[in-house]
Formats: C-alpha cells, sequence, structure tokens
C-alpha cells in the first residue's frame, strides 16, 4: 500500500516512460447479465484485486473475431456490456485508473468521438484494437481513429495493441509499433505472450530502430494468461496466439495444466524482464485470465501478485 | 583424467543410453594441404583439446550443399581430406573414439561397404548423413546406406543427424528420428543449435513419441558452436541454422559477437540440460568451431570446457 502510494499515477508512469507497471485486464459481463448480477460481479472482482498493488485495470471490448478463423470458437461469443459504461456504471470503488479498450471498427466516428469527449484523462487511459481480420467490414478504421483522438482528445493518453505472432510472420510489427507512435500512442499493451522467443525478437527489432531514429521507446506491457485446461489452450490457440510446440505438449499431457502455465508464464516474464532492462525499454505486465474458471481466474490473481517484484 | 577414466567408453555411454557424452567436432584439413601441415594440424588440434575431459571426436565428411540454396556461400567450398583417411594417418596420438561422418551421397555403395568393412568399432562409430537437399544426385541414399551397415557391418554403432529447422518447417523431425532408430541408428548429433526453443519442441514431440510407442528414447547430442564475426553468422545462416531474430541483432550490433554467442551457447545447454534431465531423454555436447579464426576455435575449446559440468 506504501509502495503504491510513492508510485506516480499510471498515465505519469506511461507518458514519462518510466514503465514498472503492473494491470489485471478484465472483460465486462455478457449483456444478458441482470443489473444486480453486474453489480455483484464487480464487487467480487475488486475484492479479488484488492490485495494485489496494481497501478489500474485493462477494460476489454470484445469483438466477434469469427471472420478471422474459420475454426469453432472454443469459448462462443457473446456481446459483453460497453467497457466505459462497465467501468461507469459497476467500478465506483475502483479508485484507480483504468484503460478501456476500443475495438475501433465497431463504432463509427460519432459514437467514437461522443466517447473520446466524455473520457475523463485523469482516469481513463484508450487503446484503439484494429480489424480482427484484412477482410473485416469496419465503421471505422484504425488510422482514423487516431485522427479522431489527435484532433478531439489529444490529452487523453492512447496505447496500441503488439502482436508477436504478427512479427513472426511477416517481421514488420516493430514498423507498426514506430507507426502507432507517430500517430500519438504512448504505449503499447501485447497481446497474450507465450511464444517468449518470438516477443524478444519484436522487441529487439523494436529498440534498434527507435536507435536508429532517435526516438525514446515507449513502454510496453506484456499480458500474460495462465491456462487451466485443454478448452483454454484451444482457446488461446483460436486467439491466433503461438504456443510453443514442446510447451503445448506439457500442457497437454499434465495431469493439471495450470501450475505448467503457470511457472511458464513466471519464467517468461523473468526473461523479459530481463532483456528489457537490458535493453532499456520500459515495461510492465498485464494478467488476464481468458477462461471463467474460478481455479483459472486464482491463479492469474496469484500470478500478478508474483509479477510485482519484476517490475522494481 | 580420474574422472574420465571411470566413465564408460563412447560406445557404452550411447548403447546403454546413459548420455553425459562430451565431443568436439573438427573438418579434415582441404586436400591441398601438404603431408607435413597435415601432421602439424592434427598435432596442434589433439594438443588444444588435451585439456578438455572429451569422450571422443566428430570428423566431418565435407559436401558441397550449393544446391541447397541459391546464396553465395560465405566461406568457400573446398574439398577436405576423407575424415577416415584423416584419423587413420595423422590421428595415431588420439586414444579415444572418433565419430565419422558419411556424407552417404559420395560415395557408390562400393566405397561405403570398403570403409563399413574396414572400420574399427571398437574405436570408430559412424554418422550417416543424407543429401543437403531433396534434388540433389546421390550414388547412395540414406536409406540404401542404412541397409548396408545392418548387413555387412551391424556391430559399428551408427548414429544420425537431428535438425530442428526442419521441425519447424514441417512439424515431422521427430518422425524421421523414430525411422532412423528403426533402420538401426543408437544416437542422434543436432545441426548447430541456436533456436533452443524450437530444438525444445523436436525433443518434445520425440520423447512422447517414444512413451506411445513403448520405445527407449536414444541420446541426443546437441551441436554448439560460437560465432565471432558477421561473416559467421552469415555462414551459419547460409548452413540453414536459425538464428533468432533478437540474437542475430545482438550479435550484428556488438562490438565483438564472440562472447554474446558464447553466453548464449552456454545458457541454451543449460537449457537443453535442464530440459533432458527433467524428460529423461539421454544428452550430450558437441562443440564445433565453423569459422578457422584462432578466437572462434579458443572460444570454441573453453566453451567445451564449460559444458563438461551440465553432463554429471
Amino acid at each position: 500500500m506504501t509502495e503504491s502510494a510513492s508510485r506516480p499515477p499510471l498515465e505519469a508512469l506511461i507518458t514519462e516512460g518510466r514503465g514498472g507497471i503492473l494491470l489485471f485486464g478484465i472483460t465486462p459481463p455478457k449483456v444478458s447479465t441482470s443489473p444486480a448480477d453486474r453489480d455483484r460481479i464487480a464487487g467480487v472482482t475488486l475484492q479479488r484485486l484488492a490485495p494485489l498493488d496494481l497501478d489500474g485495470l485493462i477494460l476489454y471490448d470484445i469483438d466477434d473475431e469469427s471472420d478471422r478463423v474459420a475454426d469453432d470458437r472454443p469459448f462462443p461469443y457473446l456481446s459483453t456490456i460497453d467497457p466505459a459504461q462497465y467501468y461507469a456504471e459497476h467500478l465506483g470503488d475502483w479508485s484507480k485508473p483504468v484503460i478501456v479498450y476500443r475495438s475501433v471498427g465497431k463504432y463509427d466516428t460519432h459514437q467514437l468521438s461522443d466517447w473520446l469527449a466524455g473520457a475523463d484523462p485523469q482516469r481513463e487511459l484508450g487503446v484503439f484494437v484494429g480489424a480482427s481480420s484484412k477482410d473485416k467490414r469496419v465503421r471505422t478504421t484504425l488510422r482514423e481513429a487516431h485522427r479522431l483522438r489527435s484532433r478531439h482528445r489529444p490529452e487523453l493518453t492512447l496505447g496500441a495493441v503488439m502482436i508477436t505472432e504478427r512479427h513472426a510472420g511477416r517481421g514488420d510489427e516493430h514498423l507498426r509499433m514506430l507507426a502507432k507512435q507517430d500517430a500519438g500512442c504512448a504505449f503499447f499493451v501485447s497481446q497474450v505472450v507465450y511464444d517468449v522467443d518470438g516477443t524478444k525478437s519484436v522487441l529487439s527489432d523494436y529498440i534498434y530502430a527507435c536507435r536508429e531514429r532517435g526516438l525514446t521507446p515507449r513502454p510496453v506491457i506484456f499480458t500474460l494468461a495462465v491456462c487451466g485446461s485443454l478448452k483454454t489452450l484451444s482457446f488461446l490457440q483460436w486467439l491466433g496466439i503461438q504456443v510453443p510446440g514442446w510447451l503445448r505438449n506439457e500442457l497437454t499431457y499434465a495431469d493439471d495444466p495450470l501450475p505448467v502455465s503457470f511457472q511458464h508464464c513466471l519464467h517468461g516474464a523473468e526473461d523479459l524482464a530481463a532483456f528489457c532492462r537490458r535493453l532499456g525499454i520500459p515495461y510492465g505486465f498485464n494478467v488476464e485470465s481468458v477462461a471463467i474458471r474460478r481455479a483459472e481466474i486464482e491463479a492469474a490473481v496469484e500470478l500478478a501478485g508474483q509479477l510485482r517484484p519484476l517490475l522494481r
């Protein structure tokens, strides 16, 4: 608690390029959830997270990505409450900032402008997410969304996503990061990292490109998620997350994959922390649970607790 | 020395599936080398290796692989002395076994049969290497070579190569290993390992396939090579060795890549040793220098010395 009090607020940790950031990512409840249950869920969540020394929450904006892959989605797609609405109506007890995700293609420019105008830059930050596939019809492109924010709400601290798996294929994720940085993004949040080696390659290409161009590297926040079942494993893979073959085997053959993935997440975080420190990249961690099983959520909270020491 | 004396000979370490094997890989001098220089080179080499607690030497059989890639070969291809001939004529002072590589496609079946007939199974082991590309014209196929050895010289302990990079593309390297094991191979020697994660995936697929089929895993010997210059780096890549992007950057931007690659080799070896121990795969290391620069050769010897403790 005292430690938390001595740290600058999230927005300053980001804009000053300090890093040392610990976040927890939350998916709002389904729209079918009753108002009473929404409050109850929010209360349980905040109670679970209270012992953690977090700098903020991430509130996801879930988009139907079934256009992206032909395979059946292991967990069904269900519309979830708008993250800003969930924050406004049910997270009043949360005293720290939130990072509101925006799958910008879901909204027209008026809706996005309205949200930008209403957001409180002292308590809210944003992350714009582009289309999940090239062919997806979007109402607003990522480029347009960046322009809207620069024009109407430049004081809102904005972040962007970093996707290791895109780099493995095309080798240009660091250039996308630079372009987003140029468009005003002050930090990056990774997709769930299971491919630590590939993530190091994105970071490496990014820092050398920054040095070449005389740019200051922006904080990179690594998202980690434990995997407690084969269904969660197939969901991670459905999401496009590259799980190294040997780890996929270990999770598949384990009596209980949860402790195996927990250790992998922790070791990966140590590896990434040491790597970022060596290269001078400010960094942080974001923990989420992609499944709603109680054991996986509790392990995610436990993981976040064990990550804080890596941020000093 | 006492430690070495208490270890069974190489052939027993392999056939009994014990592992704990340390080798050093040597490319014989070019055929243009004078007999006096051949002796001098052999003497210098053995003197350099004398302080190491090796279980044996690997003698490579260099093949012109220019069919495999269109890029210019960073170090020119020059015919080298036949490894068995180099052993017979110049390595008389070497008291431990040697593993003679055979790029089988270079030889007709009579030549291979002659070598098999003349090899001393107490002092010599073999590794058969297949064609470097699908389209290469060969005089003997790997399958034919395996058949020759089974028929004429089954008492000669035979090994096979393991190539991580093939697994990354096709995901079937563990099946090739099983097929080679079925054809009589008692151990595997990897191509130079820079992609540790990918190598762990081959090993993982291999051990789970062994368990499924009720087979005993055979020793896997990991080849490590330091990289002391950008020319060596491009040669490694020309050889088809996958160097992770972040490491390629570090080697490229380092004032001196040699200590960077040395540390990577050592950490990779520790990682692989822990992984093999956990999965119950007998293992060993083979160190080679792909360049002939003195600093790189000395670093290779130093590396081999530091690997012995990982084999206990």
